[in-house]
């Protein structure tokens, strides 16, 4: 490929407004452009990128025994009304067709999948069933970010696996969870597996695969000692207690202190000798949690512990129609029928600040078991750096992490929910225990620019590069014109020719900013002792080579491969 | 593969109420799935087709200097008010996001290649560029048909260049033209390449690649004596015209024939005297067409004529407002600033009967040229079957067809419209001229198992097969199955092996039904031979070979590749 004709040149300016290394590296090189709010064009150099990830996917998809399929990315709204989720998914585009049938732009497959599955499902002995796919999402988030570490419209490898049993699936979860290990070790990244919350997916499990980075929008709790890891979201870590002497309910009156701030300055106590409610709504109704206003609620928690769905906080309907009171929320005095979830923390500590689910009011001296009871108590808060270990009593850390890939245990959910089931081996019904897995092709790939990049540019690892080789000739003699046309015509496909009337200078910074993985610069000075000048990008190590040789050099590199379709 | 664990077995029984062969044979075979009205699941047979398609127009689309991005299916609805195209694509479905901007599920892409290319384009020396994507479209098309022949989500290969000039423009053609030819006869279908109407693509001309098709939806006007082709829409074809002495214009009643046929009756003529006046839409206001009434408009024929789109016809509202009464319509006496389009068989007949634009009357003896006037006089209305060939004279004959691919000449009405100019090698300010093009993957798949099947099922072309043998064996000896398991170990990825426990008769139908180019049999009374039969799907032609030939035949099979990744 001649650099002359490829669409999408370097940028000589430094793109505007823009934080995230990475995303200035991948506009400036002219890999990708923005057309839209989170609507990204991948062109021709990241789209070989983004090909030759889908190849390495492919590869280790292929050895797990996946099976490709394609399912539409419009899909019936009815099939999101059977699994429930029709109506809580914020991110889910809903449309009608010119007939009036409801359809739903897909922000994920589970649903899809099951269809698929439904037709050819009969028996045990068509299980286990691993299908995977490469395709759109688009999810209407609230906050696009940086580039494509978060955008609306998304290029995914998602895939669904089915299998006869609860043991089954978890036999093949630690399978899963090697070939994610091996397709991020292949994109040259590094990850920490943590577990993770479930979020609209669902399921009993899940595990992202996170890469620290600064900037990076996933927190992610590690403990300094042991190899603990988890998402924040659902981390857990030691708390401290406020034991002591149980002194008689007081009700106080607290004019204007309808936040926390307020009525720790008004009580002139800590944020932790306060408790502070919330009301989520779920599919099983109101929940009010309560946890102490040192920690914030994880809703993740609350879902893992009710093995419910949270969608999100009440509004002030929902509120009135509980009988609680904004801005005095509380467990004591707790409406018939509603339920309560209390953090562990709320429990062990005593003579808390409650509300009084009385405007102005509140109580002083609450205590959990005397005041207020609950069989749900369990830990619903956030767990945050500097705390304990529980594993070791090591220190945890916060560190901010991109997440690369997801892997859930779903169970049986869906299969369950849609009523997809099959006849065991003893000829009964049974529902598919799922697993569920997804990597989001363009933020796989900023996280691979993330890491491989120096003050210079990006600098490939070689099983991804766009191309293998970068060639440029220093002069005008016809004579090296000539070989750096012959090496040109030799690579083929491998090369990208930069055959721009440009100076050195500006070629060899293009060079670095592109970062493939190989520099072939043809020169009059060497080419009279007929080499050719060989520069590594990653290690900057530079080699004169024969030409043969410096074509051999490129066609041995390791894991570089064209992309799709450009062999023949 | 082991067919045991292939998602998608084959049915048993004949799917119901389904016309096309094609997709009978598709669902039959475990190739498709339908999730929905116009939505389908290609299940692991299916995408590997699929996958082999996208390999050859690939390998064609890099031999014509394509180079491939990939542009959001979700464009910003902006984009599509600069073209203009906004409002009146029907099929175009339009939603807001949660920040309020309107979006678009596109139906096509030119829009957004125009925006992709705009930051890269400055000077002449960045063209011509040749970009091509494998991308979804959807389209909410009023009736969606027998399976993938036309569906609302389409996985679509769609190329887009930009040219410096209608000439470079018209030198790329005959290119692009035979990188289709090829492209469809790899693909082991016959095309026909006939001129079509634009469409909401627009642009000045276009060619359909049509393979002639019992049941197809498409017409096309062919020659029976020259070469001439053309899509009904846009065929041209002798008209006789109704001579005679100019005879005096006379209003006569009318009542109640507020149709053509009501009409013809009522006055005891043929339809052929008779003119009918239509009111369409376009954007540069309404325009009434004129054309016998033995004859149909063809909208396409006036769009090309006046070189604008036309949206469609006039309701009541637009009728009132143009001054023009409902089933009176009439070029005489037309309401000052009308446009007219006159059909050349009106222009050159004597004596019709026109409306009054009066209700209840119209008018006899009515004669172009001294009771109505217009510039515009063309050929405007539909060819049939059965008409004079302009070219040679011979007879025209209509018939039913596929339409697989096309390809547009859009000169510079999207790059003039959005305002993507370039300075040409005068400095001077230029819009690049482009072209387009498309190809229906799930359309393509139908029309080549349209035309590679009989009888017993699919016989898929070798380069397109999703495996290229199928194997079984025969009778429960150990040494057979020994046999048939080392060959399906040897064979690797390129073979379905049928292992399941049903009878020869069955896996012999179903091997028939699935079409895969060679049928490999293991059984006892060869095997003691040290022999395995190998029939040709085609052809039925049938060998006895050694186990290592039988490989060698599998593996020296032309065209077959594996599908995307399966190469290591």
């Amino acid at each position: 490929m001649r650099y002359s004709g490829l669409l999408g040149k370097t940028l000589r300016e430094e793109p505007h407004g823009i934080r995230s290394p990475s995303y200035a590296l991948l506009l400036k090189g002219g890999y990708i452009r923005q057309l839209g709010q989170g609507l990204f064009a991948f062109l021709p150099l990241g789209l070989r990128v983004l090909r030759n990830l889908q190849r390495i996917i492919t590869e280790e998809m292929q050895a797990l025994g996946g099976q490709e399929i394609y399912a539409p990315v419009v899909t019936p709204a009815e099939i999101w009304r059977r699994s429930g989720r029709r109506d809580w998914i914020r991110e889910l585009i809903r449309f009608q067709d010119r007939g009036g049938r409801e359809l739903v732009l897909s922000p994920t497959h589970e649903e899809a999948f099951v269809e698929v599955v439904r037709a050819t499902l009969s028996s045990y002995r068509d299980l286990p069933q691993l299908l995977y796919q490469f395709q759109i999402k688009f999810r209407d988030e609230e906050r696009t970010k940086d580039g494509l570490s978060r955008t609306k419209e998304i290029y995914m490898h998602d895939g669904y696996s089915f299998h006869r049993s609860y043991h089954e699936l978890n036999n093949f979860f630690p399978k899963l969870f090697k070939a994610f290990r091996r397709i991020f070790e292949r994109c040259g990244i590094q990850t920490f597996a943590a577990e993770a919350g479930v979020g609209y997916i669902g399921g009993e499990k899940s595990f992202e695969f996170l890469m620290p980075a600064a900037g990076g929008d996933h927190a992610l709790i590690r403990c300094g000692k042991c190899q603990y890891a988890a998402s924040k979201e659902v981390a857990i870590g030691g708390k401290e207690y406020l034991r002591g002497e149980m002194l008689p309910l007081e009700k106080v009156a607290t004019p204007g202190c309808g936040t926390i701030e307020a009525l720790a300055q008004f009580l002139d106590l800590p944020r932790s000798r306060l408790a502070k409610s919330l009301l989520y709504l779920t599919p099983r109704g109101p929940v009010l949690a309560v946890v102490r206003a040192d920690f914030e609620v994880a809703p993740e928690k609350i879902s893992a512990f009710l093995k419910v769905p949270v969608y999100g906080l009440a509004g002030d309907r929902e509120l009135a129609e509980a009988g609680l009171t904004a801005g005095s929320l509380s467990p004591i005095g707790l409406p018939p029928g509603l339920r309560l979830v209390v953090d562990d923390a709320v429990a062990r500590s005593a003579n808390l600040v409650y509300g009084a689910n009385q405007a102005g009011f509140h109580y002083r001296n609450g205590n959990f078991g005397r005041d207020f009871e609950s069989p749900d108590v369990a830990d619903i808060s956030l767990t945050r750096g500097q705390r304990i270990c529980l594993q070791c009593g090591g220190t945890l850390e916060e560190i901010q992490a991109v997440e690369v890939g997801h892997i859930f245990k779903l169970g049986d959910y869906y299969t369950r929910a849609m009523n997809l089931a099959f006849q065991d081996d003893h000829g009964r019904a049974a529902y598919p225990q799922m697993g569920c897995w997804g990597i989001g092709l363009g933020r796989l790939m900023d996280a691979v620019a993330w890491a491989n990049r120096d003050e210079r540019g990006l600098a490939w690892p070689e099983a991804l590069a766009p191309f293998r080789a970068y060639l440029m000739s220093i002069g005008q003699s016809l004579a090296v014109k000539k070989a750096a046309e012959e090496l040109a015509a030799e690579l083929g496909e491998e090369v990208l020719f930069d055959d721009r009337e440009d100076s050195p200078g500006v070629k060899f910074k293009d060079a670095d900013l592109l970062g493939i993985p190989l520099r072939l610069v043809v020169s009059t000075k060497h080419l009279a002792e007929g080499l050719v000048e060989v520069q590594e990008r990653r290690t900057g190590r530079v080699s004169l080579l024969p030409a043969a040789q410096a074509v051999r050099a490129v066609q041995d590199l390791a894991g570089a491969k064209p992309a799709l379709g450009s062999r023949t």
